[in-house]
């Protein structure tokens, strides 16, 4: 991200001098000395438990996330309690993810990668595909990202049908989204269902062997959100059915082991997490760092999250 | 084809007797037996030179052709000769071959099946993907097909910079689309440029090396329409400098030869002319030409060409 962070320096003339350290580090040493006298730190992902905190401040006063999960890399308590604040990025990433989540759809529906690579293998395979348009999708979830794969779904000409447990009745009318009462029936009623759920302790394993079992056969489940909503074990044992077809960008865990049964099936597409990777998202979440971090030194705020 | 035939049996109760054959054969003789005092012969491809067509004349007075482009396998002249009315089916896999087009440009921006392939091969790689959403999509060719991309691709937020010898302004205004003076505007100013024209006498080999030279670096160029649309050798000279990608479903010949230097570029997707063979668009093409059967059994006409 260091390219497109230096597309920002002008953002902090007369702010700050900046210094950039482009080779990461998880050591609590060379982290705490990288920052010392600094009173504003970007974190592209490094770990910050309460021993690191303590240590930075008070110098640092200001943590910028590259993230929206702050909380799994950053001890939010313990910054509070240092005076730490800490900003973090959101909805960067939406479109990515959602165009992602179309993608994900098309390779088990066109089955573009599959006859490309049968055919730069020296094959010219007699196959047949299918449309998305006229098709239902099936949403569980429909925030910032499930709205947006709405949205996009809808231009391709397929019906809408979506679980969420507090639905946007504004937004479900304008793309005329069918609600569905209960998740059962997005499973049961839909050709594709694609997850778009928050993981929380709420939403752990919520997707269990008897939701899989009611996609129908020839059935597809799409999954950009997080591996962990569906309940361990119960998607490599439906998919080994062999009946319906899925496309995955997330596991649990990641890396996926490399003897790890799902890499096996042929009924399963999988991505290496990489749906929030765009260019246009990692320019966005810079924009919004910057943003957070030049708004503290000017004794602003932006994306303030502690 | 033969179950989707089959569910059309009602429609010729009262009107005629159905024979179907299933295994396909080009042997004149056997053609000719098979359509002995068949009134319409409904095709799914053979070859129906002067020589055929005199044979099953006075007897068959109608083919359907389940495709648009009847003159490639029916000597058209020779059956306004005989006395055959030739019908064919139109517009049946526009919205497949559109999709596959996206479907297309997804593999080139979110890379599902080239990632899906390391994945399952054992790796997890860090990858960068690129969004469409925001980037310009560049249309040579507004006909049927050209003008279902358009609208696709507005859903996913592109913009469009479109040509066509005899543009559909009506059509460009309820796109938003830009209409691009000349083909080269369209090479020089788009991200994606997907190709659309018929061909024909005034389309064989309309692009060039200097049309393909004013694509940008990171550029794409898509191809569902046909090969022959783009000189002989062009597109893998130009491919060959290895800074642009392109999707292609179609090539020339087909099968490409198994020793095609196109199937060893590393930045070239290629499909097996399959765009058009959707579950939709095989449904659609069958209702046609019942259609047209029913409707000439009838004393009507419909989608008659000759």
């Amino acid at each position: 991200m260091t390219p497109l962070l230096l597309e920002h320096l002008d953002d902090f003339a007369g702010l700050a001098r900046v210094r950039i350290h482009t080779d990461w580090t998880d050591d609590e040493d060379a982290l705490a000395d990288r920052m010392a006298g600094a009173r504003v730190a970007m974190s592209t992902g490094f770990r910050a438990p309460a021993s690191l905190l303590a240590r930075i401040a008070p110098d640092v006063r200001c943590i910028t996330f590259c993230g929206t999960g702050a909380v799994s890399f950053i001890d939010l308590e313990a910054a509070r309690r240092c005076g730490i604040t800490v900003c973090n990025a959101v909805h960067y990433g939406d479109n990515a993810v959602a165009e992602h989540a179309i993608a994900l759809m098309f390779e088990l529906t066109h089955r573009v990668g599959e006859l490309n690579a049968r055919t730069h293998a020296g094959g010219w395979p007699s196959a047949d595909i299918a449309e998305l348009g006229g098709r239902t999708l099936g949403l569980v979830g429909f925030g910032g990202i499930g709205r947006r794969v709405a949205r996009l779904a809808r231009g391709l000409g397929m019906r809408l049908l979506v679980w969420d447990r507090r639905p946007d009745g504004a937004a479900l009318a304008e793309l005329g989204a069918t609600r569905a009462e209960r998740m059962e029936d997005v499973f049961a009623g839909a050709d594709v269902v694609s997850l778009h759920l928050a993981l929380n302790d709420g939403t752990r394993g919520i997707i269990g062997p008897r939701h899989l079992d009611l996609i129908r056969p020839g059935g597809m489940l799409v999954n950009t959100a997080r591996a962990e909503l569906i309940a361990p074990g119960a998607m490599l044992e439906r998919l080994r059915r062999g009946d319906i077809l899925a496309a995955v960008d997330v596991t649990d865990p990641e890396p996926l082991p490399d003897d790890d049964p799902l890499r096996a099936l042929p009924n399963l597409v999988i991505t290496p997490h990489v749906a929030w990777r765009s260019d246009r998202a990692l320019r966005a979440l810079v924009e919004q760092n910057v943003r957070s971090a030049t708004a503290f030194l000017r004794g602003k705020r932006y994306q303030v999250i502690v």
